[in-house]
């Protein structure tokens, strides 16, 4: 059945109905339901879902999620509205089925909806959401293995229980330092041998995400591939937490989708993490958003940082966005410390020492004491 | 003297070379030095310093701040630049003059140099500035008198001192309720008797600014007046503390710029107010750029507040903005409260009930206690 | 009859059910329909009119447009929905009445609905609008005689009808040069006589326009002031057409409700003019939207002129947005030209010689010869 | 030798010295000279060159540029300033070199200085830059060889010299339709094979491009990954030319600096498309800023094509669009065309007819035509 008032009513971009609406910038159709398998369900009472989901005009992709085979039921052709009601009703008296979930989202396994008690990830020591706090700490990049070391160290006791640092960094110019690349990652992995440290690192391509999984805990998206599907994809496929910044210039719809991209790849370890957008404001790097902190957190399960450091790109500043993202209701923090920050290869101005962010941690842990349970 | 390389290299806009440099939105070079006379001073020695400061191509604005006669030196002419250091050392030798200060911003009465610990702005129990946190409260728009002493009993209750309600209301349609204007003055004006509190409302030209002053206590400047400079020539000849929102576009220079023409007419009770900022995000009506707390706090001695209600546009993330807010460093908040929010006759959805509000300042109380001195 | 359903699902910032609606920043649903009263209709039954509006829950403002009585129907309440077609069908059975045109913007006698053929405004020789192109040009700031009459002689040679140049300057520094107020208009006012340009001038204030109106044949109101509510009624009073920069800010609907403002004051000799938006980018001073021409074109019945000298701050960039702006259909263009660029008090830099401008004119009309009809 | 002074001062984002310059996103000084190598240079004259910029502090980079052997020059550590007068004096007696070029922008070949008369790209028909007009027309997704082939034909007739369609399609939801990949390729050939149009088709991975780069004239970088530089240096290693879309929130350095990342490895044919940038704008998809079009042609030699059809999200300003476009100086239009928008698997709402398109090119050459020569 098709509702096509339905269909311009709700998209969210619509304007007035004299200025046609603008196409959406990702099908806001895309979405009808979650149904999930029960434990007992064979292979071919799921191959049974997905041809009758077909008969309704629906796609349907198997995927696992929260250890269950769950289907992802889309429309399969846009345009097209799928009565919901109806087929939920008739999906209902379908077999193998333990349980369907609407969902009103186009991002689905990352819509409150499946989850409303919040993810956690933990890694050893490490760990974000569900009343976690998680503080990742450490260098912009890795020097040497005694700078990264010593920071380590250095963070470790003023209550980091991560350490970053970049292997393989982004630049803008072709002709700026790209990094350590594999070297790198052999260095952080003695930080984790040494201190325990959970380990946070970039990947930048397909095969550095393969590598970066090899050597690290926690795989990073910079905030330039936050739309590199291809990427994602391989971030789906891979045994490791994902920690995904927002792109600096998405919409927070266009940022769940990118996790979305993870978790439909098998990986439900997806940790969010807001790092400042690009406005007209130049007082600071990057305007950081407060409000996306409870926005993020009212619509989806997922965990959300904050990365303090990028968007101020001063030092100065990186306290009070620590305290307001705290204060905001963040799961944790992403900052960046430096031993000697006047003599970072880059970023350095930005960098705290480790005594700075020692007292800094101190207050955020006492601001999440004052909030409210 | 004119030094036309420093002129083309410190201009804030500057480009690079390749790319002739765009003129900037207001003259950088507009500054020079402020001179305080000495109590003593007499009329002559004023005028004296003023052509004094002619022949050395600068003009001189005769003006009060802080309860001084003060001298605000700038260039007479943009494009030629002055030798601060020569005119410095030149001034100190002519009469009357109790201290110069070299103020390196295009806000000169508003520059922390000036005034480095801050001001504080007190009428009666409301305080700002200085360690004193001003939590204003109360409807959007003035109503009826029940709906606004309802309110002001209860916001007092729940902690705040000052009492806020439109009764001129700036609507982008002209046919939408424009408030009840000199009537809805006298409401609030009945809510002072009866609770005590310091009134907050909005003036939008230069004959409501007179209006305002005779009834209110504070006058506020919305947004779209932020820079209405015919206005903000009123509020400085006004004999109250005006509130001064950010225009939602405006950048950090274009505000206290703003301010300075209130400072510079001689109010120097001027209170800087964040409610949000357009950018792309959808999620949100404005987008809180809550990095412009410690960006204000760095450079000006002028208290800020923070309306998390307009920014929010939903009463569900006012509490998140509020806590990051004070989180920040913010010297109060500007918040709507109303009885029955379901009610209103304008931007209901934004407000808090008194309850919730009440729960919300004694958070905000405990992170100002967790913050570090 | 309230139809709330509808109300949640044509609010043009709706985002997912799921987040709730964020308000409207004006209220989206203050719009019916305009009642045109014939020749012959009477006081009384124009009262009449008014009255049965309001047993339908609907407000009525009489105000005059394109020389006829009309009356804009809009809700008397947010909040509430009004069965349009049945009042619709109720109206035509009333005395008195011409024409209903239902309308289903904001913006209603700015409604393309209104006029579809589009309004020209002529004042001599000058003409925007329906087929023609104005063209104003002139200085940013009048200086001084000499330099008005010499531009003004120049622009007329090079095919400008209009003559632009501050008198009262809207400065972000109150430090600045802030123009020669009533000495410049009567500069203005002699360039006019000597040369029969029509006159295009700023005001700031309610008085200014008067003042302004008084001198000079169009009153520009500037970007800061695109949302000045009373600036605007007092542009409503006036009896001399408006030229309106949009604000730099302002969305599409808000620039059409600034025009309401003045439309609705009984003035409909509103041109609009776009002068650049705030973006992120650095390489102009406002982003030029070219988008914004067919954009307004398509549903308004008001000329568009566009302002490249303010959108690109530097000379070298003019001529392009000039020929884009020519190429995407607007009415006419504002452009500063001064004979001595390198001297001029303000905004030197992105000022045409005469001999540039008269070749850019030159291009310009190729173009529009070039357009389809 | 150091010259810490100017560093601070040349710094493009750098604001006033109260407050601490925020750090560049990307480095500004990594920019020093170009020094094209002589026809008979030896590798061991090459090699002798390389060595002694390090005991300068200097970095070589040694590729290829308009068929010459070139060594790209950048400071070897950030926060060092070379002293670039006495380098190049000092290299200007080096063995080997022919010609040293100072270039002062951080995109070193991409830099107008190096091809002050612009690089001209051409396959078979096609040619764009240098005064050649480059129309590329098409469906946004290839979805059937009836649908191509059917456009082809049409396109070709209305005078497009190359056919553009998505193969390989992001999306931004991971469950919405990714494009008919290598069968897509498959069909593109067949539409080239039939009417000899050049094919330009996007690649998202470094396998996508050369499997495009296989099948196809032009590989199409999207905006989304406009920033991935993994996928910029696989361009930059194909012997295709590229047609880089600008990031929708990139400045127009980061848009040139990702064009360097394709220069640097060896591959000059790079086509620069505007297609839109994310602002507060909500009555078009992307707001098309029209003056890059004048700044990026004064900056570099590279071509600027603008894509009107993304931009717009609607068919209807997609000719307003394009005229500015070609107005404002841009060397080609990439236009979604397709035989039935209405039945567009995708983006259908911003599709013209062939016969709209037709229409709209004969417009645009009657404007070229108008422009100054």
């Amino acid at each position: 059945m098709i509702i096509a008032f339905l269909k311009s009513t709700i998209c969210p971009r619509l304007q007035y109905k004299c200025i046609k609406p603008v196409p959406c910038s990702f099908s806001p159709y895309l979405r009808i339901m979650l149904i999930f398998l029960s434990e007992q369900s064979s292979d071919s009472q799921k191959l049974d879902i997905l041809t009758r989901l077909e008969t309704h005009g629906v796609r349907g992709y198997a995927t696992r999620f929260g250890g269950r085979s769950v289907v992802v039921a889309v429309e399969s052709m846009p345009g097209c509205f799928v009565d919901v009601t109806a087929l939920h009703e008739a999906a209902s008296r379908w077999d193998g089925i333990a349980e369907i979930v609407d969902v009103r989202e186009p991002y689905q396994l990352g819509s409150k909806r499946v989850r409303p008690e919040g993810t956690v990830i933990s890694v050893r020591d490490f760990s974000v959401g569900g009343g976690s706090f998680g503080v990742i700490a450490g260098p912009c990049t890795v020097e040497s293995e005694k700078q990264v070391l010593e920071t380590a160290r250095k963070v470790k006791q003023a209550g980091a229980t991560a350490l970053r640092g970049g292997a393989f960094k982004p630049r803008t110019s072709p002709y700026a330092f790209q990094g350590l690349k594999r070297e790198g990652l052999k260095i952080l992995e003695k930080a984790r041998q040494e201190t325990g440290l959970v380990i946070v690192t970039e990947a930048m391509s397909i095969e550095e995400v393969e590598l970066v999984a090899e050597f690290a805990d926690i795989v990073q998206i910079g905030t330039r591939n936050a739309q590199n599907y291809r990427l994602l994809e391989a971030c789906g496929k891979a045994r490791k937490p994902i920690l995904l910044k927002r792109g600096f210039s998405c919409s927070l719809e266009e940022f769940l989708m990118s996790a979305e991209y993870i978790l439909a790849g098998g990986n439900e370890q997806v940790i969010l993490c807001e790092r400042g957008i690009r406005t007209f404001e130049t007082y600071i790097r990057f305007t950081m958003p407060i409000g996306v902190i409870p926005a993020l957190k009212s619509v989806t399960h997922l965990p959300v940082v904050v990365d303090p450091s990028h968007a101020a790109g001063r030092a100065d500043f990186v306290a009070a966005l620590s305290f307001a993202a705290t204060a905001a209701g963040a799961d944790g923090l992403l900052v960046e410390v430096h031993p000697a920050p006047q003599k970072a290869l880059c970023d350095g101005r930005q960098s705290l020492t480790p005594d700075e962010f020692a007292d800094m941690i101190d207050t955020c842990k006492k601001i999440r004491a004052a909030l409210p349970k």
